[in-house]
């Protein structure tokens, strides 16, 4: 063995999700060198596949970020250290060289044991709790706390590529696209809601007032009403022209039944905004009957619950919005910690917010106007997202109809 | 009055549709200054308003720059004079100064009498037939034709914006958006295709490839066999991919049926072409009974007439596309001639092109689910275009379901 | 005088300033007729004009919704009659009928006087305050406090049409395109911001992380370190870039020096976050050497008050963060209190807040790369509002070059 | 053996380029198995992998479409047949089952060796001329012709992924983005620009008007005179606002010195052409001195060939234009022939167009200011393609400057 060398070990996919692939290119781009020692590749298609190569670094550092980025990938040291630990040393600051976090299933090596590493999101830190590993954020870094640094007794799952099912994430894997078959698309989205729901899953929604505008409302009401929203997640502004448009039938001054402006229609969300006020919440404004309909009314009446982020652009906002907004993250994570499925549409602050504290395994549809949008939203290093450029108040209606 | 001064009288909707504001704001932008001689605004709404102003220039240059101007907006000397006509001295070669047209209804002063401009188009020439004026293109130009040159002489009768109508272009004054009532505007669209039928009108639609892709050829083969649609203005995409589609089942290879990619399917575009070249022609494959369903079948079903117009991007092309382009030009101006209402979905390429050829005073709607696109599209100076920021796949259908 | 009529009264720029088109449109649109029965249109292009109309509606409540429009537009009761107080009944509760603010310069008319009302934004209420009149957002309102209802009363002043100026805003009547001469365009912006601060105006810049990804660091370090900005507005993610690609040379991972990405690179905007936490502060970070440039260096160095308003989509958030967002609307409105130009570069967000914050009469310039983030942006109802559909990458270094 | 079963073979880079990943996803996608007889992957990162696989089907025809499927990727029988020609009927009309090309380098087996087809270029067909293989366009098929149909004896070189270079396109994996480092990807492009033409490639500008409008021309223009430009491909409208602006000033009538509108600017596109039909040719105007500048003139000047392609929206055209889309389409192949590098800026037809006929090894640059273009010109199936979202009026100088 030469000296700046190190044996590691892949196992799983690793054609089929490009694994190899990524290991092979990150080596060459860091400068290195690797021999494949041995590899099996899965004789059938459901069958793992395993390589081992030994890779060579320029010298010791350069060993050093290569090792770093092939354990990224999912593979692991032939030779197993214990995770590092540092403790922190202040409340919110994590030690120099701490491990930050991907968002996919994570194990660290402790006592000479994988252990799962809890609640995963991107761009973490882990730390100990008694026997359990833990991600968490930054600002819940406590003093003392012990944190892992540096890449090594970290394994990572890779998000594995599905292959031969049945459901809407399959057929596009390109993307997104605005040259897709709308009807037929809005089908598949309608059944993967029911077929999720049959299992027990949990579907979410993070939803933005376009759905208002573009007049979507009586199809997300609908979809709600029937149980196939289990929670939503979304700002001020959503909740605001939804119940504008339930007791004063406008979308920011705009008739939604005609596309019409309202006379003095401009106050209208302003009004809106006061009558929440007048009655003290949403709750309470749906239990007094001053709301009767819409999207936010469905959420009251059953039980569906719903987070309305703050966000610098608010009007108002509603007695209901969380302002702190490290607060709404929190509330937010809640909600999606066992969501199965994450319908985003029409917004790119909230879904984005969303998609960081996701882990990988977790399917997103996208349905938005605008391609780049889209393409943002979909850029989250899972094979389970799917990108919908089209309009929500004609898509959401279809996919609605299906169900 | 001062030396380098003129004056100039308006009539018409000079408030509503914005010609004195146009006026006043070229004056100024042009370096002159103006004194309102006389104003009546109509006392009521329907009532025409009247002005007369004394136009003045830094010098002669500047005055004649003014002038040239206003004139354009509509405005008409006090003291008018002949239109000065120069003879083309070569074939496809306009005199100096030739007047540039506009697409607004356009006379010119011809032995002391106003004389209508036939065939109007945006950036010709006007030639003098016999007694007639006629507009054309640069490359009908022949030598010896009795060309208008400057900008006396030649008055506009600018756009009317059109008011308390209950038409779909009245809602939306603020162009295009997509945070608009998507199955409303969808109603009132197909509202306006019903009246514009009723009551004579020639409906035409310009499309692009999208249509097929996005699923929506049964909605726009029931507009055709409807009688909705008195013609299609398209290229060698729209109808390669309908019949594609119409005899494989797939829109560039994708089953549109259900969005999965068909095997071998990157070669069936070709396969249609050579389909066609085969039957020699698209009617010729009907008669055979090889095409049997789309956009393409319904058209010759119904004698609709459609263009194909040839584009370097073309695979093919069809034996059906006109590949020259100034000849393909001239069959849409012959389709366009009196069409009522124009329809563009989903092509940039030949909305624009026919956009270049429309009077202002045809309606136009267009559909696309790219902004900018939309946004391009609208800009004719005219008031009745109305932009949709939507997918064709979902829009047209919705227009169809209400017909 | 027909029963259900009133007379009215416009002075100004009527023509000018689409005032009177205005006025008519909205007493037609709402079912109204009218009369002129004095229209005196300004002689010369300086002079103001006068109209007076007789408006009658169908009935005495349509009467009274097309007064409300006009006087919206800046019209008057020939009649004034004091404006109407209402208490308000709780804290964040404005009473019905709550008079909802524009962004204009507005006036009550109290005591038979026109007073002034301070602060202007859009979509709030106004209360008095002693003998003053203040527009509040609704989370300030008091039990107590006297709000104006209805639309009597209240006087507009409707934001005048540049004319005959010499700044960038004037060439470009017709809003944003990407297809205009963008060197030229980045020498009238520089041009621009060196006027406003010749005659002591103030410069806010509103910025995304854009700036750090696109390279343009260097060039807003420049604008700041020669004292052309004078504030900025942002969000979490522009510091921790810009302090990610000060200390480590990355943004979000990605080497800004060359586009590569950077070993361990995606720990790299983590790394800043916990470097601040560990310093403190930001000021703090640059008092201890930790941080020697970029533009968050630069505003301390040089004493630019900036603020850093949470977002739901922030990693950290850094301790700078305002994490509350009604705070961080109210440090915002402090900072754009006197401001005289606004700059917006690659973020909506902030760029949209700001704007619902913002009187009419500032100038705003929008730069970003998106064409319908542009267009959504100028549509403030101001004159004043220049979109730019360029690359911050590219733009801000040629501004920077020309000053 | 099984009995729907055939062993093909594969080599190259298996992993790195994808090819592996390619026929495992197609095997599974078609509803067939495989069994990994033998594997050998290069033991370092220069060799070449080698896999023999036993694929098996449901069925013979399943068999057939998934050894059709795997071709496509390269791989090759165990047990090689010859191709199988079928003559053509008719001019213009290819035989059933005709193979339809790739852009990739391709092979048929002949007489029991492999024969390179000529001037390749996707979806086209395949025909025999004496000894050699030939790709041809459907309308060039003639009446016994011999063409290749079905896909055995057909072998396909797919795009390597370039490694361990210095040029722009490897530090760019993902694709296009707005968010790059601008003025660092301007000096990259100019300096793989540099390299092509110090080792003799030749460099081929295909280019949109915007070029004009967004005041570009003169860093064109330095590019072309300082020999780094081999071909220009285009259309109409460049060459005319190209023309307007030497001879004008202006752009579509706006001056492009400062982007106010010129007096009587509408006018001056036409006035251009009108120049140039006098003149004759672009040529000869530059001849007769009345051209003096611009992109056209230093193409003149320097024997620069460029093909003005005809499209719909033309106005004019200019006589240099080729209105007959399938001669443009020829003359446009025989430019881009032997061309190394392709830079396509602001203009989607002719950069589609342009890409259709390209083989998939040659170097794409494409730049755009709307991501929904450049995302679809990308689309190439090829390694080598780098699309920059930004603003050819701001990046090209930047390029310009660095040469």
């Amino acid at each position: 063995m030469k000296k700046f060398s190190s044996e590691i070990e892949l196992r799983g996919h690793l054609i089929d999700s490009l694994i190899l692939t990524k290991v092979f290119d990150g080596i060459m781009d860091h400068g290195g060198s690797f021999e494949v020692l041995d590899i099996q590749v899965g004789k059938k298609k459901k069958d793992e596949s395993y390589a081992k190569l030994l890779v060579t670094g320029k010298n010791a550092r350069n060993l050093k970020i290569i090792l770093n980025y092939v354990y990224r990938q999912g593979a692991t040291s032939k030779t197993q250290k214990n995770v590092k630990l540092v403790t922190a040393s202040k409340d919110m600051v994590m030690p120099d060289n701490f491990y930050s976090t991907t968002n996919n299933p994570t194990q660290i090596f402790l006592n000479n044991k994988w252990v799962n590493v809890e609640n995963m999101m991107m761009d973490k830190c882990i730390i100990l709790k008694g026997k359990k590993a833990v991600c968490i954020p930054i600002r819940q870094v406590k003093k003392g706390d012990k944190i892992v640094v540096g890449e090594n007794g970290v394994k990572i799952t890779p998000p594995v590529r599905p292959r031969e099912g049945m459901n809407v994430f399959e057929f596009m894997g390109s993307g997104s696209s605005s040259e897709r078959p709308t009807q037929h698309i809005a089908k598949k989205v309608a059944e993967d809601i029911r077929r999720t729901k049959k299992s027990g899953g949990k579907i979410v929604l993070v939803g933005g007032p376009a759905i208002v505008h573009t007049g979507a409302v009586e199809a997300v009401s609908t979809l709600i009403r029937h149980g196939y929203i289990d929670a939503i997640l979304a700002g001020n502004a959503l909740a605001v022209h939804d119940i504008e448009y339930a007791t004063l039938g406008t979308s920011l001054g705009m008739n939604v039944r005609d596309g019409t402006l309202a006379v003095r229609g401009h106050r209208n969300h302003m009004e809106a905004i006061n009558a929440v006020f007048k009655a003290g919440s949403i709750k309470k404004m749906v239990k007094s009957k001053k709301l009767r309909s819409g999207i936010m009314y469905e959420c009251v009446k059953k039980n569906v619950p719903f987070v309305l982020a703050g966000s610098l652009r608010d009007d108002g906002p509603l007695p209901d919005v969380i302002t702190d907004i490290t607060l709404a993250q929190k509330k937010y994570k809640e909600i999606i910690k066992d969501a199965s499925l994450i319908i985003m549409v029409a917004t790119m602050l909230h879904s984005i917010a969303t998609g960081n504290m996701l882990p990988a395994n977790v399917k997103v549809i996208v349905v938005d106007i605008n391609q780049p949008t889209v393409t943002k939203l979909m850029d989250r290093g899972t094979w389970q997202a799917l990108g919908i450029v089209s309009d929500a108040g004609a898509f959401l209606p279809m996919v609605a109809k299906e169900l």
